[in-house]
């Protein structure tokens, strides 16, 4: 049993009784702010590349932010019919509206973020993740997600990704069913959603009460896509994806089998593969509501 | 950034410059004996339950080892068309004995350990990883399992699993293509070899080295089966699977949907999804020889 010394960056999950740790290199801590809503750190890792914490929580590194932001965005826009406007909220750090404007059916992105330090900290630290962010599709502003689906006239997206962190502090809201409902009139007829919805092993509960909060807005079928993500607690990463009027059968598969963008992670077997449950999962969702 | 105190056992993965650690109840260590092959060690944790240790290296956890056993057994049991007679290399903590002793099909399952003691511990402290030890069907073995299969009759067994530890010390052999042909001359016409392999995303160069060791060795299709694995590096993990003669694509669905008993993982939806692999690793693999 060896302890580490201070050249390690620990993210300690509480409710798990676990800790994943980083080895970083002479340069340590390269940046540092505390904003209104948060304090941002950025590390030079070992391994793995640069690390961005926002209050010492774990968002991202070089080396394997590729899982989460492909899941984030490709398997939702290649469910969708013809994804031209795609909402996010959230996702600061800018990776996942680079995926989503590698798909050319998109027209405009729009991204509301509630940090704009955030953004600003991951162009200056993370420029591969933002080098889509003068894309004249992307539209980058900067307030209260929340609001703004509120707000935001009926049937105008036809994706929106919650790229959120976790439900505590001021993401908390954007787990809510009201959160939600606001989402699903902000959609198209064949709008879907997608949401980070945490580990599968360590947050069955948050799931289940995301899949009632969902069912009860009016979505009206809702799958959870698994993917790997080593830096988060337990290594193992859900969103959840849920659609408006269409079943979410309608996987453009031949679209993304030819797919005119490199990808490290998704493919179209991932896709399908993602949406399998696991036992566990597949028993304990069977009491949210009708399959 | 804090550091963690004497109340957590640490694995360090120094290749991924990464650490994972379990909060430990006040009893601790509950048991630690070195044989002559290794450190064995037991913990209490807070939330993963009882962990078992190998030289400081995380064997198992009571909360999480279902996912690794399931995967180690049933995709191979389900693939091939009779599974009858099966032999374990390692799995000393018995977990992939007991879910392969869940088939009916299966007459034998032979077990070749090399240290008794992971065994002993093991019916000590994990009683229910060893509830199949008594099944008449189980014959346990301690001895070199490299030594056994070369010396094995040919064409005895229908399904080897390779238990392993990590591709050093004892378990070094194990990876290797001599001791893959020796398995593949021990397997039966339509036999299957499933090992685990690692982390996809720390440990390529091995699944890589694997693969080839297999298609020198004379296997005839491969596939790599992804899972996650919380208390493992990257917290995603792999095993490997070959078949003699037969290509991969048996995959017995109907029977894996009607499976006589009960699992956590594993289903016929994540078998199908587990063979799915992530576009770094597909284009890496097709360095390695034919599809």
């Amino acid at each position: 049993m060896r302890k580490l010394d201070e050249n390690w960056f620990t993210e300690v999950a509480a409710e798990a009784g676990s800790a994943f740790s980083l080895r970083l290199t002479a340069a340590g801590r390269i940046h540092e702010e505390r904003t209104p809503y948060q304090l941002i750190e950025v590390y030079e890792t070992e391994h793995f590349g640069r690390l961005l914490t926002i209050d010492g929580f774990v968002m991202l590194t070089e080396r394997d932010n590729f899982l989460y932001h492909e899941m984030m965005s490709h398997p939702a826009l290649y469910t969708h019919p013809a994804p031209r406007r795609v909402l996010i909220i959230g996702g600061g750090d800018c990776g996942t509206l680079r995926e989503v404007l590698r798909h050319p059916e998109v027209e405009s992105a729009r991204q509301v973020e509630i940090d704009e330090r955030v953004t600003r900290v991951s162009e200056r630290f993370f420029p591969q993740l933002c080098e889509a962010n003068s894309d004249p599709r992307a539209h980058l502003e900067f307030g209260d997600g929340i609001r703004f689906v509120k707000e935001a006239p009926a049937a105008g997206f036809d994706v929106i990704i919650v790229d959120s962190t976790d439900p505590i502090g001021p993401a908390a809201g954007l787990f809510s069913q009201a959160f939600y409902a606001d989402c699903l009139r902000a959609l198209d007829a064949n709008g879907i959603l997608v949401a980070q919805s945490e580990s599968p092993l360590l947050h069955q509960k948050l799931l289940l009460s995301m899949h009632t909060a969902l069912r009860g807005a009016g979505f009206l079928d809702i799958a959870v896509l698994n993917f790997p993500q080593p830096v988060y607690p337990s290594g193992w990463w859900s969103a959840t994806m849920a659609c408006k009027d269409a079943p979410l059968t309608g996987f453009r598969e031949e679209d993304a089998r030819e797919k005119p963008f490199p990808t490290r992670y998704y493919n179209a077997g991932i896709h399908t593969a993602s949406m399998a449950a696991p036992e566990f999962l597949y028993q304990a969702l069977a009491g949210t509501g009708p399959a």
